[in-house]
């Protein structure tokens, strides 16, 4: 009996010995090469043809008979038993078809597959990579500082932060300072006990869908729009129907023709991906026509802290009270801090957080521990409203740049190439005419080594796709090589323009 | 007009000053205190009425103007706009029933409301709080030494782990690390193409039931059994049902009375809560019947690590062939590292992980970056591995003394409150006649500063909850405080005898 593969034994300890032994044998009773009756070799006699210790083979004889696949009668050896076998793999020649493995066939596992993620892309930022802030200004040693900090005092006797399981909704002070910071630099008057910590404001908008939609719900959606967030509207099996915009952002007139919907949502700091603010009479018209037709608003400011000048609008959720509030606010730490962290922010009516965060421990308890409390350190200490400040200075420097190499460097070769106006975040949005175009530029880019979003790629859900256009996120290249950069566009665009 | 509030606004910066006068009257809109028409004050008069520059006032109006919550004409001052008015107080005379908010009334929602996860307790480990491992023998100091590393490594130039969005099944890494632990150590033979890292097992056990059940769909599991799990299972809408045991674990006999079941939920490595180990026959013939009725099995391995004697016994997931695979495996870093961490992983056919990762990346997109990136590196080190062994022998000691000190202070007192045996884990439970008992006794324990857990309190549903027992937490209690925990507790109980 062969029973050990050309990897053989003899390099490994003793114990991974037993093991493979054990393994080796277990494989071949479930594919019915011993079958059931089968004397096994005498342990001696194994361990002699392996060359290893009696006590080795002894080992693994014992597992098998503990798990129930060999029986050993004393002094008579050690037989395959008869179990039921749970693998197809028993009766090799007549293969059912229930021996496959059923192939998942929930209505969001159908779905999901139609649903294509942004593709990752590794290494540090390229232009015009989209959907990342300046990284290259994280305050790296800063962040390790309160980190070890954070360790230090979980080493020391005393009152600390737990590692244990916690407060579902978010640390209490996390909490407490995340309202204050609404209140003070987004006009959003909000307290502790109606803000959910969440793991980035995906889980903010999956918590959202999953809590207040049902199978076949209608839910409004901006189109082209934030794709990730279509997939997460329908994870309770509701409807997410397409809504047109114009340049003052979402468009009210289109959601009476939609029917009944119990939602919508929208992005109206910054609309992503095309870059439209919501005007300050949509933003009162959508609310009240949330509160006419007894919908809610989900409102997304993923970057609305990136605003370049004039006034920033109020949030939609700071437009209403408390009690008759129809808007959950959602908001992230990734394009201020960094993706990686998966902290954000759902704010909701009071009297809704105990059932969301038992919704939140159902999912998966809590967010990790270390990172919000060096989190709240990093707000409690005012770094956080000095980091925004940064992040913001240099976000305006960088699209000035972008705008600046693009009026010089590519109009004069491609006047028809006009960027929409950039008030706001972190990228800019070319329309263009058809979704052949906006192929063919994008890949004209890639192969000159420039990253652009296309639309196809991330606008909404694939039947939304109307529009086209192309997405370049300025925000996370550093200023000295966005010229360089628009120049090498310019060029890649008009080398292939025949 | 009185704008500012007692707080005042004499100690604020101007910035600070201007929004509060600007959310003062933004309020008084609100609340119709200020009609449409309404003329405000100059911004001349306001800012000597309060005492501040006229550049504040304006600032205030300008944004106010910007909202669309008045209108400026040049010269003839500042009125209140008559905009469509988002707040249900915009008339306050005739309440509406549409102007209060819509209490969420999905399926879901409801269901939580039956939901009462775990209370959360706080500060350090007492005897016998349960769910936990020895977190005071957690390396702190090593750990963050890694992290500082991790963070070292970012202000490098050259390639490092990534701030940013990474793939949504983890780190690769991290997912070849695991998979080599679990061949290594748990017998479960996978490839890192097949782990999904998971925040915690929980998120596992909730991604595996909304990928595979469907509403209507029945599920059967352990009863009593582990409550957040059953909501979890509920996500979908799937119905969750008890399925009763013995001293081999789950009752696979019981199974064909519930009906067409598409998963079966189990912990065979020790059962949670009453810390069964399901027999290798058992196993075998579970298996069998997921096949036979074409079903799944979600294996929840959270403290398998924990065996304390006799041959481990293989995971449902190692005695079958990736090909004919129905079994899901749970793991956890929760009970091994700190629950705080939120890292876990979920063990399927290489086949589903693509789908599976979307889920992820729909849910919340991926695990804390610099919690994965760390826990690679205290894996690949070899620390983890030590760190295991370390905590196995703690668990064991823990639970000898509490045996022991049971024997010895307890059972002479109470002859009648037998624990049953604990060949694994990190708790004992004790199985009480009823409900009554059961509260009575946690009551007096919990006077005596003794931390029990109850049945009622976290076996399953609630319409499951027939057994009643008590479970004790050995493991995070440092051992000299075992015995003297244990005769308070046999204090307690007979204090109240009577």
């Amino acid at each position: 009996m062969q029973l050990l593969g050309e990897a053989g034994a003899g390099n490994d300890a003793a114990p991974g010995l037993s093991q493979q032994i054990h393994g080796q044998i277990k494989a071949r009773i479930l594919q019915a090469q011993l079958a059931p009756g089968a004397r096994l070799p005498t342990s001696r006699a194994l361990a002699q043809a392996l060359a290893v210790s009696r006590n080795t083979v002894l080992r693994a004889y014992e597992q098998l008979e503990s798990e129930g696949f060999i029986r050993s009668r004393m002094g008579a050896g050690s037989y395959v038993s008869d179990l039921a076998a749970p693998s197809s793999s028993a009766s090799p020649t007549t293969p059912s078809r229930a021996a496959s493995p059923r192939t998942p066939d929930s209505p969001l596992w159908l779905r999901l597959q139609d649903y294509q993620p942004s593709p990752v892309v590794q290494g540090p930022g390229r232009a015009f990579r989209h959907g990342l802030p300046a990284l290259d200004l994280f305050p790296h040693a800063l962040w390790s500082r309160l980190q070890a900090r954070f360790w230090r005092a979980q080493a020391r006797p005393g009152p600390r932060a737990s590692l244990s399981y916690e407060d579902a909704a978010g640390l209490p002070r996390l909490r407490e300072l995340i309202a204050g910071y609404l209140s003070h630099s987004r006009g959003l008057h909000c307290r502790a006990d109606q803000v959910l910590v969440t793991a980035g404001s995906q889980q903010a908008i999956a918590m959202a869908a999953l809590a207040l939609l049902r199978s076949g719900d209608r839910v409004g959606m901006e189109s082209p729009g934030y794709r990730a967030a279509a997939a997460a509207l329908g994870l309770s099996g509701a409807q997410v129907l397409p809504v047109p915009l114009d340049g003052q952002g979402l468009r009210i007139g289109s959601l009476q023709a939609l029917g009944r919907l119990r939602l919508v949502y929208t992005t109206p700091s910054h609309q992503y991906p095309t870059g439209v603010v919501m005007s300050a009479q949509r933003r009162l018209e959508l609310l009240a026509w949330a509160r006419q037709n007894d919908a809610y608003v989900l409102e997304d400011d993923y970057d609305g802290e990136y605003r370049f000048s004039g006034v920033p609008l109020a949030p939609l959720a700071s437009l209403e009270g408390e009690s008759d509030a129809r808007t959950l606010y959602v908001g992230s730490f990734s394009k201020l801090l960094f993706p990686g962290l998966r902290l954000g922010y759902l704010v909701a009516p009071a009297a809704w957080l105990p059932t969301l965060a038992r919704l939140r421990s159902v999912l998966d308890r809590q967010a990790s521990i270390a990172d919000q409390a060096v989190l709240a350190e990093f707000m409690a200490e005012g770094h956080f409203l000095r980091h925004v400040r940064r992040m913001r200075r240099a976000a305006r420097e960088r699209r000035d740049a972008l705008l600046q190499a693009w009026a010089q460097e590519l109009l004069p070769l491609h006047p028809q190439h006009r960027l929409q106006p950039v008030p706001a975040g972190l990228q800019a949005f070319l329309p263009l005419a058809d979704r052949t175009e906006e192929t063919r530029l994008a890949e004209r880019a890639r192969r000159a080594g420039i990253e652009l979003g296309a639309l196809a790629q991330m606008g909404g859900l694939p039947a939304h796709s109307q529009q086209a256009g192309l997405v370049l996120g300025f925000a996370s290249v550093p200023t000295a090589e966005i010229a360089p950069a628009v120049r090498a566009l310019a060029q890649a665009w008009r080398d292939g323009s025949s």
